[in-house]
């Protein structure tokens, strides 16, 4: 039986969820905030602000009704992270309690510091919460690149549901229970992505980007443990995978702020000011609160808190860096 | 007190570690077959054919006596794998039982299927053995950027010998007890990276790239543990880093058979041919074997075995792998 998947947020991330949803064979409804976009994907099925050629399935049908996109077997939030609890409570009053509410937004909540799920069991405390990360650049999901992501549900009983809506061939999902994990490496790897743009723009090399990269994988490891997920999961897509695609692809927002900073351009206002659209720039701040409450070695997140907030110059940080004392190679698992 | 380092194998990784060794503080010999080489490098203190425009430090001295390199506290074995055998037996008259040899070279010997330090316990079998890999183009680290690397040594008590001779702050080397981890990570990215440049050249995308490395790391972890490595080595330097540089970077020999490959270049003659100087080429085929003998599942590796010897069109390969069913994202630690 067709099920109905509604996605919430026309942005380019939640377009593409939609386009895959339609391949899966799912009815969809696009919910967006602009009237205009709504008009365009009924009429013409294109939406041109966020995809210029491409053409979207007749399956998707657009809303700007949250009741009308609440009537749904599995609404995807593809809003940004800061926008999650207020589309949330806006949604409470009319989602089934069945509907399985899966998470595609990375980031933390700016002031309480909390995962996107922990917003959501305040908000729609009764839905089964699922969150969905990994290497997915939106462009490419959108034309049917063949892509692979982790669905991190603690409730395996809805997995075959999930699975039947948001997965085809080239799309492919990989079903996991570790909530934290997979929603904290699509959060963290915003910061080293602003440091490899950091070492691109100082011409330090490949290798050096390779490695700050694997290194600020342990200290993601060390703090992921601490926060009760399972070290493995930052091994796989969610981790690893979208990690190697932020910090390698120069696609990344992050990673372009970090070669503006590397090369001059970004002084401490600038980069204050990009906060809102960099979450990197948040999250250095909520990992330094986080590693220092927690007690955990994080030389390279704090790095990066002490150039964008502490006015410790480039070279100076870098300098730091290697002359840390040698020591073991270890993730403690 | 100032100690002797030397390095078996003059080319492009072991001038590069001999830089690195010097600016470590130790007194180096640099181990070449080429009295040519040999004659500039003591002479003119330069080693144009394998790196045009760097100047080799003068504590380093070049000789083609293995006999004069066996004057070593730390001998690191710098020439290819299937010549390490060889090299190695030469060595046995002459080297100290005490002296600690590293291994540089990655790769699995063909026809025993044997790992580096596997073949060393049959020639060197007295000798405290480690083995040094990372993401690590030589030609970066001979320019003094900053890179980082792992070694691995079952004996904890030769660790503070390896690092006063062999780190320095711009060559930051961590420590580890998983001999076979390190050698396993090091030998397996040739595939993935083979396997990497046919995405490339077939214009998957940056997403299909990432996937591919990260079910890939998959597939090692599962064949490493079932050969007795540690899981958690294949997320650091010597596996996600190394392998992220081999496949991202467009720089491996290995990258560039499968960007041929992909475009059509390459037909299987070709390829076998390519054999000798493509390490990952060998690889394929010595981990289709082990997966089959172990029992494991690595459908990634099973694929590039098949184009490479079976015949099988890539088009076809890609589809088979893009149909296989949905399931847990698993590492199983």
């Amino acid at each position: 039986m067709v099920k109905n998947v509604s996605v919430i947020g026309s942005g380019a991330w939640g377009t593409a969820l939609a386009i895959v949803a339609a391949h899966a064979g799912s009815r969809v409804t696009l919910w967006g905030r602009s009237s205009e976009s709504v008009q365009e994907i009924n009429s013409s099925h294109t939406h041109q602000t966020v995809f210029k050629h491409i053409s979207l399935p007749k399956e998707i049908v657009a809303t700007s009704s949250l009741a009308t996109a609440s009537n749904a077997q599995v609404l995807v939030l593809a809003v940004p992270a800061q926008k999650i609890r207020e589309v949330a409570l806006r949604l409470s009053s009319s989602l089934p309690k069945e509907t399985v509410v899966v998470i595609a937004a990375k980031g933390i909540e700016e002031g309480t510091g909390y995962l996107m799920s922990e917003v959501l069991k305040e908000t729609l405390s009764h839905n089964p919460i699922a969150a969905l990360s990994g290497p997915n650049f939106a462009i490419e999901v959108a034309q049917g690149l063949p892509a692979a992501s982790t669905v991190a549900c603690e409730d395996r009983k809805v997995w075959p549901l999930i699975l039947d809506t948001l997965a085809y061939s080239k799309f492919r999902l990989y079903m996991a229970e570790d909530l934290a994990g997979v929603q904290l490496g699509g959060a963290l790897k915003n910061v080293l992505a602003i440091a490899c743009g950091i070492v691109e723009a100082k011409k330090l090399g490949e290798n050096a980007k390779s490695s700050l990269i694997t290194r600020g994988l342990a200290e993601i490891v060390r703090l992921g443990q601490k926060m009760g997920a399972y070290p493995e999961t930052f091994m796989g897509l969610s981790g690893v995978g979208d990690l190697m695609l932020t910090c390698m692809g120069s696609q990344s927002r992050n990673f372009k702020l970090g070669v503006a900073m590397g090369l001059g351009y970004a002084d401490e206002d600038t980069i204050l000011h990009l906060k809102e659209t960099v979450e990197g720039v948040h999250t250095a701040k909520s990992i330094g609160k986080l590693a220092e409450r927690l007690q955990i070695e994080m030389p390279i997140c704090k790095m990066m808190e002490n150039i964008i907030y502490h006015h410790v110059p480039i070279e100076k940080a870098i300098e730091d860096l290697l002359a840390r004392p040698f020591k073991e190679e270890s993730f403690h698992f």
